[in-house]
């Protein structure tokens, strides 16, 4: 029942070879160019493009349709294969030995003109080509980045099946159980007042699977988070959940690191090097100043309390004897700046909540610094050296909290590399992190609360400290970093009801309230649970990464701005009263 | 970091080959025997059972902390492999030669006694079962299904692969545009007043894909009905979502066939006959009675308006004259039904709507009838000998509308085959059905509604009846068969916005709602759209077909209740105050 001539041979497909053969092809009018009596067309769709030649003389009727096309028709186009003339051959494309003359030519749809042009270049706002997403996604780039991302769902898919993870749905449809973000809630038609809520995770289910005996577990699924989203969060978002039974760190890292190579092996052609850096969260702050240390650049902080403990300079002394910490970092060739650029950066480091910034620079003339006359230049010295500075270097010292200082020590770290241009956009920065901590005092909520989750496991060794020194007790939880991005996150779990039980109350969730939203798993744990652990993946950053682009929206087929909006259907928009009624809702 | 001794073997691995070897498993106690002084369990894992022998002469210890060992408790047992005593040996299971002869054992976890046996011939209800789902998961047919579902994914996934297609990801939070079934709608907080909907199909996005290029796209994707659930509906059910670009109906044909042929060869190992069998849905209504027919049997339909149109009996032949059927089928070997069968037919039939049942049997005395006074046995005969009818056997015949008499003769040839165990569950009923109607009138709504959906386009013969014959056109739409269960549908799509607009004219949609639900997509047609179709199976179906189960319940790892709730963690539930306030929305 063809209503039109189907291809015999896709957009890129044609060669040398074909020449002689009479196809049809199916595509988009890419480009149209008439000169004078012939028309050429470049036919487009995902595979390539072919030259379309209309010539009056030799196919009178084709060509006098082809007057009508316009950029973005879609069209059936059929003709002879030819070799392109002498001089005419564009090597840059895999069909450009060759063009087809076209016999015959039908229009399968018009299309007026694109408000945006259909290429890499488009200088178009990002709200509007949010809203004509369609054209969007023609664009090359586009184009690739969700082939990628189909490539990289296969490499994902076959890697744990080859090891026997088994791929189980989770519900989408859950009991809201908020601890920490915000659930998207659904209203129950059938139970009034009741709601679902979508997973922020599947954490629970997976759980539950470990504690049904599935062993290893995987899933490539969609969570909703409804917080204010920043600029590389979006309200849903796909993870690579991922669980173990009978497992401990070492096996959670070995999985993840055969995944990282063959990803960047087959994807990237890129060799990993194995086992990758890991850090324990208190080594990545005080070298790096960051629990996701992109380590492509140098710049490494260091303590020099010891240096500064009993000098005269009080800020520094007296910090570190109140339990402070004094620490720093050079930046070779510094000692440059201009008194412009310094006062800059102090105004940058004072932005991020830090008291002051302290500078020394290593001149022709020796140290130089404003706090000279506290410091000395002996001890400014002394401090440059322990840093790794030498002549010509800048020495940037931060005294605060051992929290705040290496916090706003990292965030000054990376804008340094920012302005200075010291990141190799070629070196991949693929590391672990691991021993976070276990609970943080939420000063909002009065209350400590899991850094991870509540159902991670804290350290053997600091079993002892749950009770007497909270914060102190480590978590066995760790992420991958790439780049200075979290690219994954996991944990071994608790397996223990008594335990986990213990990790609410320290949480401050009551027995009555843990059971009403933890019951089923509390419970399941009564009935035989193996020791278990698992991480999970943020595909969509991933392959933001993966593909070099700079937000997750382009890496997406449809995303949503970050008011939560779809500009092309105008998701959020009002519903019928009927259909509130039946939910037994109403707006306020 | 290892806290318990991590296994070196699975449940399932050992073999006579590893006799002699230390060996440590980890897993379920499955049953535990304390033979005098002798104690063995089966220590059981997602990959088999292996037993252990705790001997108090050969290792007290390990022998002494077996005692407390308990079913479902899960454990680490180390000991060395031997050989199992001559005459012991279990060639059921592939680890039944060996038993490890255990010299230590740790208790990972106890366990309390399970609300029901973990195994399949459970007979605890299946509400106390969901309730405990991590409990009945751990049964041998729940592991099996899930496993197998997981190596559908995998087929597919590669499938689709192989053959160029792209997996992208639409949005779950999308536009509310209900058309037919319920949405399920999600608050959305940003936007006061504005609710996101959860998919019912990926449909328009699909399409938008064509639109944009991506000329191949499949998806394994959630989707969402809120609808009162029958016996094999769940609110949230996955399907393999597929769309292809300058096709046409022998495309989508070859593709579903290939992945049919793969499906049943690599996970059933059977070789499936191509092409499949293919009914338009009229032949389909006029031979089963059905447009899911159930071809495992026979007992086919046929129709006698010819012999009885001038007859005397007014019923057929009144009904003839209006435009009615008169049809029916023969029961081989139905003559020696007893008056009390016969009359239960009788009432069965009538209670499909039907004003009665005219049967004849052919006995030994010739056609017997209740109505041989109206027919009289010569056009009983003619009408036995019609419908391939000889001694023996029983005529069924119904005359209504068109409509009414297939329909009411197909769940009786349904009903029949059941009640004489006609259908050979070893044989596969796989087909298509062709060519349904385009819309039909729904006396509900007062107006056309689409049979398939609204994107749905017309069969080419058939535009002109559009606006004079409405009900009488066809639509280039298809459903894949199974076994009498449709388990996949999907149709060549409109792409012109001037026909999509007189689709949703004919439909009483007018051209604001229109743009309202649907604007982007027609919007996306002005901009070139090729010509596409699709298809999409019910993921849950097929694996409850190919598995053999009878409730997709059975083949989802969280499944929920009739009425929509889950039994293991109560969703949906209560939520607090405040997130409604957030949301706002208020109860009613």
């Amino acid at each position: 029942m063809a209503l039109f001539s189907k291809r015999t041979h896709t957009c890129g497909a044609l060669r040398s070879e074909d020449i002689g053969t009479r196809v049809t092809l199916n595509g988009w009018v890419d480009v149209r160019r008439d000169l004078g009596g012939v028309i050429f067309i470049d036919i487009r769709d995902r595979y390539g493009k072919t030259q379309v030649v209309f010539n009056p003389q030799r196919h009178a009727g084709a060509h006098q349709l082809a007057k009508d096309l316009r950029n973005e028709f879609v069209i059936a186009v059929s003709g002879v294969v030819e070799k392109r003339p002498e001089g005419t051959e564009n090597p840059e494309i895999p069909t450009g030995m060759v063009d087809v003359l076209a016999d015959d030519v039908q229009i399968l749809s018009k299309a007026d003109t694109p408000p945006f042009p259909i290429d890499d270049s488009v200088d178009a706002s990002e709200d509007l080509r949010l809203k004509y997403r369609y054209l969007d996604l023609r664009r090359p780039v586009l184009q690739h980045n969700l082939m990628f991302r189909h490539r990289l769902y296969q490499v994902v898919h076959r890697y744990f099946d080859e090891r026997g993870f088994v791929e189980i749905e989770t519900p989408i449809l859950m009991k809201s159980t908020p601890e920490g973000a915000r659930d998207y809630l659904v209203p129950s038609r059938v139970h009034r007042g009741k709601f679902y809520a979508l997973p922020q995770s599947p954490q629970t289910y997976k759980q539950i699977l470990m504690v049904s005996g599935f062993d290893r577990y995987m899933q490539i699924v969609k969570c909703f988070r409804d917080e204010d989203l920043r600029a590389d969060r979006q309200p849903e978002f796909t993870q690579i959940d991922v669980e173990m039974s009978f497992v401990d760190e070492s096996d959670i890292r070995d999985l993840t690191e055969g995944l990282m190579r063959i990803i960047f092996k087959e994807l990237k052609g890129i060799d990993l090097t194995l086992p990758l850096p890991s850090f324990t969260f208190k080594e990545a702050m005080e070298q790096y100043g960051s629990d996701k240390p992109d380590i492509r650049f140098g710049l490494k902080l260091g303590c020099v309390n010891e240096l500064v403990k009993d000098c005269g300079f009080k800020i520094f002394s007296e910090g570190v004897k109140k339990g402070g910490t004094v620490a720093g970092f050079v930046v070779p060739g510094g000692a440059s700046f201009t008194r412009n650029q310094m006062d800059n950066l102090v105004d940058f480091t004072k932005s991020l909540g830090a008291g002051g910034l302290v500078y020394a620079k290593w001149t022709e003339n020796g140290l130089e610094s404003p706090s000279e006359k506290f410091l000395g230049k002996d001890l400014l010295e002394r401090i440059m050296v322990h840093l790794g500075g030498s002549k010509g270097d800048l020495a940037l010292l931060v005294s605060d909290t051992w929290t705040k200082t290496y916090t706003i020590l990292g965030t000054l770290r990376l804008e340094m590399a920012r302005r200075l241009n010291l990141i190799d956009e070629s070196k991949i920065g693929l590391l672990w992190v691991r021993e976070f901590p276990l609970l943080e005092y939420s000063e909002e909520d009065k209350r400590f609360v899991a850094v991870h989750h509540p159902f991670t496991s804290p350290h053997p060794d600091d079993i002892g400290l749950l009770e007497s020194d909270t914060a102190r007790a480590r978590a066995r939880a760790y992420d991958l970093v790439l780049n200075g991005t979290e690219v994954a996150g996991g944990s071994i779990r608790i397996h223990d009801q008594t335990l986990q039980k213990q990790m609410f109350s320290l949480m401050g969730i009551g027995e009555e309230e843990a059971m009403t939203k933890f019951g089923f798993l509390l419970s399941a744990f009564r009935f035989g649970a193996p020791p278990h652990g698992g991480i999970a993946f943020g595909f969509d950053r991933l392959t933001m990464l993966l593909t070099g682009m700079k937000s997750i929206r382009d890496v997406m087929a449809f995303p949503k701005t970050a008011s939560a909006v779809s500009l092309m259907d105008e998701a959020p928009s009002e519903v019928d009263d009927k259909q509130l009624r039946e939910l037994h809702i109403r707006t306020v």
